[in-house]
């Protein structure tokens, strides 16, 4: 890796190599913490260690990692057959007959046979209460599958790469047609189902349980809420800033772009934090390298809304990180001061917000390579690039 | 409410009466229970007790019922307007900065101020780990909320009609459409687009976040094992099973239908099967009535298929419920043994599955009136009905 070149797509799923590595991952941790089993329930976390993404319901499925031997998990019989067609790896099937079920045919009947014994189980911080009343109080709170899933193996990478080829191009799309007039649901709509459709033709195989095709575009009368889309008849308007969202999960791997735009006129209002953003972008860009402090990341965008006396327009961190999921840790966030190593990929999303004029945030899917970083995801950003006249 | 008349649709979002009506069966439950506080964190729970439906990632969004007063919901500050727009009912939002946040700003230093001195405080089974460890002992595990969900208001019955009608519309199109070749993304991607478009239509502010569109048709090949949509280019064929599955959550309700239904020709080794299964529906029709016991519908359904000499060949439960979501308690299951109420709506789905042959499964969701119930989804389910010439 350099920081420039882009890794090459993978459309390919994983193979029991791949996921075999994630497991060797993921004992190597569990031993140095001393645990012998690890007991998994995040559906995420699961398909990263198993490929298969279940329907989240009110029927368990727990996956047990033991230090040797094949992981087993805990299913419902109805879903058997759905777990073999599509888990990767070995795995031990261990299914209950229903939820609820009677004595004896419990899920928590064949989750005891699997954990009883154990000295030392560890257990997910998201992990809900009724598998922790099952444990007894030998539970360890570990986040050893989300740490391991923090940096991505060569053939994530490749994946991530897709993926954030199928949200540009999604992204160019809309760019290419926004004009003002239009509503959100119509702009919304033909991206998602555009997306949908690649991932379909690139991948016949996709799972849609591990999918999602997110698409959002705010008006300037709703860009200065980051997260509300709750009007999807929303109307772009002459000027700006909108701002683009265009987030999915391809196949099991997210990725975002965001761009802040304006249709035929750019408000004088607009143009001072539109650079003041540019210039917090920039800062976020140069310092996301190996070594780096994540933590001095945003302590240093911060700085620049300090010093522009735009730190109250600042409402979220600079940025998250991406994997099975399109929202998860690392994160690019003061107080966390972690390290930042080759093979993450973050969002770097510096924004700032003003009630009455709009947001100005631009988000790109960026991964961190052994010598600096490169943007998976690609979209003009300067202010003459995102003028469009219409 | 009578056996057989159709309560009127509602389209209207729930009114500040209504909500407070959910909270004052949860507190009295509460009280029941000698609870001071309890503290929500399922998004569905929340959404039910707020008509706020978050964006469910790391940023944790939590509810803290109080006996008296208004409940409290800590939230990240990104999404304070949000659920300023969305919400219903008096709420006193406690914003923390961000996630992960300094000491003194996290969400859990809000959360304190809002559960410290608190004597009893109550958690769902399904409440994560890291917010139990906050609790520092002081959880009672009780699903108040989950119970208050099982019987539907007024209002919750009118909005589960029209999401009844809006899965029986898209279904019904489906079935006049189907024919051998067609495949699954063609069938079920018209289906769900055009839920996504008549929701909208009916409600233009609908919760897009409180709401899934699915569809799935099974072709005999696939039909066998129920939950398995894995190929998405799997093509129908001439004869059957065939599998319909339409099941939604139309902005905050959810509803389902499914049929066994055949292409020109039925296969000899379909008959009987499709006769059993339509037993084992008439038997559970009868008896899902007020006062009757839930483990003793699903009883009695598995003795008809005793009778037959095929209970070797069920994999699932009878059924299971609806609200504001489409996959909830309480369930038609052997050894739960519940009473059946007014105003609860569970599918009434009893099936059978055979490797090489397929599966024999209709759905319907089905309301628990004062004498009876009534099916709120419409579709014919006769052999005869559901053999279509193409």
């Amino acid at each position: 890796m350099t920081t420039t070149a882009l890794p090459e797509p993978t459309t390919a799923p994983p193979d029991e190599t791949e996921i075999g590595g994630r497991l060797d991952r993921v004992r190597a941790r569990m031993r140095e913490e001393g645990l012998d089993l690890l007991v998994v329930v995040d559906p995420h976390s699961v398909y990263y260690l198993t490929n298969f993404a279940n329907y989240v319901h009110e029927r368990p499925f727990v996956l047990v990692v033991p230090l040797e031997g094949s992981p087993r998990m805990v299913v419902p019989l109805l879903e058997r057959q759905h777990v073999e067609v599509r888990s990767v790896g070995a795995i031990e099937l261990v299914s209950y007959y229903e939820f609820p079920a009677p004595a004896g045919e419990k899920w928590t009947d064949r989750f005891h046979e699997v954990v009883d014994g154990a000295t030392a189980v560890g257990v997910e911080s998201n992990c809900p209460l009724y598998v922790i009343d099952e444990l007894d109080g030998n539970h360890h709170r570990s986040d050893i599958v989300e740490d391991v899933r923090m940096i991505k193996s060569d053939y994530e990478i490749g994946r991530m790469v897709h993926a954030a080829q199928v949200v540009s191009d999604a992204h160019a799309s809309v760019m290419a047609a926004v004009k003002p007039g239009d509503t959100m649901a119509t702009l919304a709509g033909a991206a998602s189902s555009a997306m949908r459709a690649r991932t379909l033709a690139d991948m016949p195989n996709a799972n849609l349980l591990a999918s999602s095709f997110g698409a959002a575009i705010q008006p300037p009368m709703l860009s200065d809420d980051p997260h509300n889309f709750t009007d999807v008849f929303a109307v772009m308007e002459e000027g700006g800033p909108h701002v683009s969202v265009i987030n999915s999960v391809v196949n099991g791997y997210g990725a975002e772009i965001e761009r802040t735009f304006f249709l035929n006129t750019v408000p004088d209002a607009a143009h001072e934090p539109f650079e003041v953003m540019m210039e917090a972008r920039r800062t976020a860009f140069d310092l996301t390298v190996p070594g780096a402090s994540m933590a001095g990341v945003d302590q240093a965008v911060r700085e620049v809304f300090v010093r522009h006396g735009c730190l109250d327009r600042v409402v979220h961190r600079t940025g998250h990180s991406f994997g099975v999921t399109g929202h998860e840790g690392p994160f690019l966030a003061i107080s966390y001061d972690h390290e930042i190593e080759p093979g993450m990929v973050f969002s770097i999303e510096p924004g700032i917000y003003f009630a009455g004029l709009g947001g100005f945030r631009h988000s790109d899917t960026v991964l961190v390579t052994e010598t600096g970083n490169v943007s998976l995801t690609t979209a003009p950003d300067s202010l003459d690039d995102l003028l469009f006249a219409r």
